[in-house]
């Protein structure tokens, strides 16, 4: 008898039809015999709702409230669904993160699990109950107050309750069936992946993926808990995340491919700091006034300086949601800092090759690039790890550079493979 | 300064511009110098559409899961209310049922207040932050579920907090001024009481007033808590529900009304259990048929015994809402308890006229019984307590009873003076 956590996301518990489906499959789990543990979140575009509703009655919510508030969409989706598996003759019991141990620091809005305590959960399970824990919050260790998890949230909590009921896997269901060579949107051939290494998961969600997020896939690495990402639509075995899939795979004679997948990201914008004092520390400066507001850069790039000037210019990347704010405090800095001017883009797109694969193979840069520039493609910026090569393009250009690299690494399926289910592709 | 607790029903915080109106209001209860505390509704209809879904995918929820549920629309509310008083330049914070110390029995949906330890509600206070308490909800003491309080739960959140914090008044705002001496919609010249005693309250809100629940009024009785109800759509004086108004009135020289009002119900329903063996006992166990099904009875008459034939017909009311199921309970019990035929008339209404001053004055019955004949109306069912006189009689006669009696009693105001605000009237 293994022990499943089932993930459900808010688009497969959009309305009542898609609570009972959910239901069913969760009902159909325990009687195969396995014990569940299940993380759902709101209901749909709730979230979106309440949001708007709080943007109503205050310019600016405290994050607190704004908390109490979001954590309410849980409460319905989960004491829902454990009426629905009651309907079906099963006993369900709802719990708030509070109430299931997922103990957080006391940042609200964003806030990162602490420790997890599922002694109420135990103990629903040890009673034959089945335990629906509301997904995306928790509570603060130090101020008790409610706190959620961010984007993504559902998943971690997910994770995070799989580590520490020790788990044999954690399912996140979602609308897609599993992960992709790349967004099957784009490029129809996309093919599945059965299995990826949490290392390239990382790259891929970092460089656009939107299956998992980063920081669940963290987790999961850390306690070295399984992930199967499926389709909360049909019963197709989706992706495996697991430790080092690749690896084993080069060990088991290079039969799998060297890459894993194209991902894109077109949520980032550029910006360039133009005529930079080539002097030692200029560059710590611009990045601490960013950094100083929370904003997190992604790429950066820095032109050799010009000997005639002593100046250089420096281009980063950062979530096109902060573009206006960093815009505004190095513009507020420019005097200090001296440097000419800055430029702001963000009709931009990143496009990234990611494979545990490359680390052995060499080449696969010039393959990359050569294969943009037939497309047509002008390479902005580059950035490597040891298993990801990302360009920035323009966001015009995005589309074509996915469907040229996908081609280039023969990673297309033999057929259509990819059904995109819900709406969104969320 | 005294400490005020502030209680909003969800009619007042119905949509985003109910809540900024009642942000204002709190916020100038604060600028006079006042300590405030809130317990807020959901808003307006929100419960019954939690409901409704609940019976989308349900068609019996489990309570437990019910009260999680519901207790969504709370959380909703008070967060929204906690933002709106901030966008004012205050501070305020929200807190669960839980987490503002009201713990209750297990008895979902209806759970009963055992005791009220508002710890972080006096630290937020002491803070000077304003702490905005969910209504209608609490913990269970033993299993450390959420509970709900039943109809009327947040005037009661709102007392038991008053009474845990020694508050110098509880403000009870609704959509009317106050309490009047008949339904306004009815009696266009009802007459707002300034004053009104625990116990006369308590007749009125049994008898069918629908501003207050008994159980709040009780719980301000047992702790001597002053509630004044008033609207939260103007700042007029509403009415004051203290201890032993009318006595004091008394003894002041009799100036005050002899009869607080006159209140109406027509959510009853009639039963009578004709032929029943006259021995000792039987009425007892016809009562113990209905009581074991938890349903409340309300007036109960037994004729005179028919000598001829040793058997008598006992006739009582009940919220028309059991009508059906004591009905069947009756009826499958008819032939242990060997009584003739059982009758069923849910088109009654309760007419009840209301006074401590009543205790004092003798002849009150014949003048409410002599004004109802000359009405035209047929009483069908008298009913007396020391405060309180009730007639059942036909639900199509209840407007004409009612203006009649508050004539009689000479209850007019000498200008229309009710407004009734909002769509309901509740």
């Amino acid at each position: 008898m293994a022990l499943v956590v089932q993930k459900y996301g808010g688009s497969s518990v959009a309305d009542a039809e898609g609570i009972k489906r959910v239901a069913r499959r969760i009902v159909a789990t325990r009687k195969v015999g396995d014990q569940v543990v299940v993380a759902v979140s709101a209901m749909g575009d709730s979230t979106d709702e309440l949001i708007d509703l709080a943007n109503e009655v205050s310019p600016a919510p405290p994050l607190r409230e704004l908390d109490m508030l979001l954590t309410a969409g849980e409460r319905i989706s989960m004491a829902l669904l454990a009426m629905a598996i009651a309907s079906l003759g099963m006993e369900a019991r709802s719990f708030t993160g509070s109430q299931a141990g997922v103990i957080t620091d006391a940042v609200h809005g964003r806030a990162r699990i602490i420790d997890v305590t599922p002694g109420r959960i135990s103990s629903a399970l040890a009673e034959g109950a089945i335990p629906i824990v509301a997904g995306f919050q928790g509570v603060s260790q130090t101020t008790k107050d409610v706190t959620t998890l961010g984007r993504g949230g559902t998943d971690t909590t997910a994770v995070a309750l799989a580590a520490a009921l020790r788990a044999d896997v954690c399912e996140i269901y979602t609308d897609v069936d599993g992960v992709f060579t790349a967004d099957p949107r784009i490029v129809r051939t996309a093919r599945r992946l059965p299995r990826i290494s949490y290392e390239e998961m990382l790259e891929m969600a970092a460089c656009g993926s939107k299956v998992l997020v980063p920081r669940c896939v963290e987790y999961a690495r850390r306690y070295g808990v399984p992930i199967h990402v499926r389709s909360s639509f049909s019963d197709k075995t989706g992706t495996w995340v697991m430790g080092h899939a690749s690896e084993e795979s080069e060990e088991a004679g290079m039969e799998q491919a060297i890459i894993s997948g194209v991902a894109h990201d077109v949520s980032e914008a550029k910006i360039t700091v133009v005529g930079v004092p080539d002097k030692v520390g200029e560059a710590a400066r611009i990045f601490g006034i960013v950094a100083a507001a929370g904003i997190n850069i992604d790429m950066i790039v820095q032109n050799v300086s010009a000997i005639a000037t002593g100046r250089t210019d420096i281009s980063f990347t950062l979530p096109d949601t902060d573009g206006q704010n960093a815009l505004e405090l190095l513009r507020a800095a420019q005097e200090k800092v001296g440097f000419q001017e800055v430029l702001y883009d963000d009709r931009i797109g990143k496009v990234s090759l990611i494979g545990a694969g490359m680390r052995s193979h060499p080449g696969i840069s010039a393959k990359f690039f050569a294969a943009l520039a037939e497309a047509g493609v002008n390479i902005q910026m580059i950035s490597t790890s040891e298993i990801r090569i990302s360009v920035v393009v323009s966001q015009n250009d995005v589309d074509t550079a996915v469907k040229a690299t996908h081609k280039a690494f023969d990673l297309e399926a033999d057929e259509v493979e990819a059904v995109v289910y819900g709406g969104t592709g969320r």
